[in-house]
């Protein structure tokens, strides 16, 4: 799992290099249909890229994003009316059923269909009309990682291919750097799981674009180091959930510069002043991450949008590394396998 | 909050007596505008209103339905595209801010726009076009109850009067009757409550129909017991976090008869003979029922479209006697008010 956290700049650099070309014709495609909406197929690590796709193409295209609900399909045996929507499925194998079958109803109706997978031969992509094959080689870990960076950087690059703009291709260009740089924070994700190793449950904030990665690193401190992480908006947040945090609660927080900035640092002031959380802070900004008992840096200079690409990587060395701290393996979560098959 | 849980059969009935016609003429404007999907913003306890409607209105006309993200017209200030959208807001108390201004960008765009709202006369109601007042009468307590069986009935009528069909309308009139039967669950509640009062975190499971309810009660365990409560569909379930499931760990599990009781019932014999899960069952069917180291019945014989009206009502109460059992005050949560207004 550690070799394939470290693989990640390679696997951007890839996929920023390679993939160009096919993603032009995708968004040509996309745009000569012009869509109302989408809908984005996705189970597991993948529905988070989906929820960064949710973001990315309603905050640069305005384009109101769903996410599917495959029971509806594979258990009432309803299929919804695709009219004038572009469906998407997302999955690091392909091979998940219940995701295939809404794309392929989909395409059977006719809508545009992009399938966004580690396996180009996989039933994902044999049933959508194009593909982006992620390239990323084989994901042995249980715990996907690459191939989760990978989708994010796809949806990225199908976002900078649908608004052709200088200044989104330069950032992508940043991003390979930036996740070597997100890797240097290991020896401080280390020291900071040492002290949270008897953690049996935490929140983990974010709101807007990093709500993705609130979302992924729960799912990672879950499957990894058996850790209850809720993760949440920080707007659903006060909505009722905030009522739990005691002294002592540990709440994890995604809180970098940009739009979501001011109403974190409010919601994590007063976490902290009025009911004594356990803050650690993943931030860009040191004024932020001295909110945290604890605190882990986020590359800085990268558009707001990009962001999750690399902010995610010190989760994904937390989950490890929280892992080890308890005595676990991290190769090897009872349970669960590499590839799940929902119906 | 017990004297609210319990006026929902009366709620219901007045809804369901009072509001046909106001409903009827709101469907016949969606008819005639075919909008090719629907867009939902609501938070907290409304968003599983939301949920609710995703897989009734996707099940029974075929409606894709978003989760609207606020945050990208509040925090991002951009305003999604919403041409053939049908637009709803749902919030008790209809005022806030973010949700609201979904709305508002919708109806200036020419979408059709509906509230569902507690206040005819809230900032929600004066901005859609359409309001279904939900006539609750005012809702005291901070936890929501009769307000979210009301914006669940309310879509109920919706439903049934987009696609007229006399069992539906026969099948509403049964809600009152089983809403006050439910009620009748509550001193099983109480001793199920009882032996749970150390239970600090869980995992709440639902799938289709019946997610909304695990979302819900899950919420209510947060809110007024302080139980970090994880709701996940049974699919989502199987892509990761089953790993953290270990002898003793508490699965609250919303298992009917129907679609979904196959791959519940699977998953829970699995949880319970491999893992080691304390299972609290929540189901009309006592097989099912019987899986569960403790069990609760959901009254019978509803449609299963109608069944998460109902079977919340056994979780409201848990939450309620689970939070007296641990000497809290069901009354006044800590650190949260009735009326939450993000941004």
């Amino acid at each position: 799992m550690r070799d394939e956290i470290l693989e990640q700049p390679g696997v951007a650099a890839r996929l920023i290099g390679d993939r160009r070309d096919a993603i032009a014709a995708i968004a040509a495609a996309v745009r000569a249909r012009q869509p109302d909406y989408l809908v984005i197929s996705a189970r597991g690590t993948s529905d988070h890229a989906a929820i960064y796709a949710q973001y990315v193409l309603g905050a640069r295209h305005r384009l109101p994003v769903a996410l599917s609900t495959p029971s509806l399909l594979s258990l009432y045996g309803v299929a919804p009316r695709f009219a004038n929507a572009l469906v998407i499925g997302i999955s690091q194998s392909g091979a998940s059923p219940d995701v295939v079958g809404v794309v392929a109803a989909a395409r059977q109706q006719g809508a545009l269909t992009i399938a966004i997978a580690n396996d180009p031969r996989s039933p994902l992509a044999m049933t959508a009309e194009h593909v982006i094959d992620l390239g990323a080689g084989p994901e042995r870990a249980v715990a996907a990682t690459k191939t989760y960076t990978g989708e994010l950087v796809a949806i990225a690059l199908l976002s900078a291919a649908l608004s052709p703009d200088p200044a989104a291709d330069a950032a992508l260009l940043l991003l390979p750097e930036a996740l070597a740089r997100a890797t240097d924070a290991e020896p401080a994700v280390r020291r900071v799981a040492g002290d949270q190793a008897s953690m049996t449950r935490c929140i983990v904030l974010g709101r807007g674009f990093h709500y993705a990665t609130a979302r992924e690193w729960a799912l990672k401190l879950k499957e990894l180091a058996y850790v209850l992480a809720d993760p949440y908006s920080a707007a659903d947040f006060r909505h009722g959930p905030l009522a739990l945090v005691e002294p002592g609660f540990a709440v994890l927080a995604v809180a970098p510069s940009g739009a979501t900035s001011a109403d974190l640092v409010a919601l994590l002031t007063r976490l902290k002043a009025e009911q004594g959380a356990d803050l650690l802070v993943l931030s860009d900004r040191a004024e932020t991450r001295g909110l945290g008992r604890w605190a882990l840096p986020i590359p800085p200079d990268l558009p707001e949008w990009l962001v999750p690409i690399v902010s995610i990587v010190a989760g994904q060395l937390h989950a490890y590394h929280l892992t080890l701290a308890k005595g676990l393996d991290p190769e090897t979560p009872r349970h669960i396998g590499k590839v799940t098959l929902t119906r």
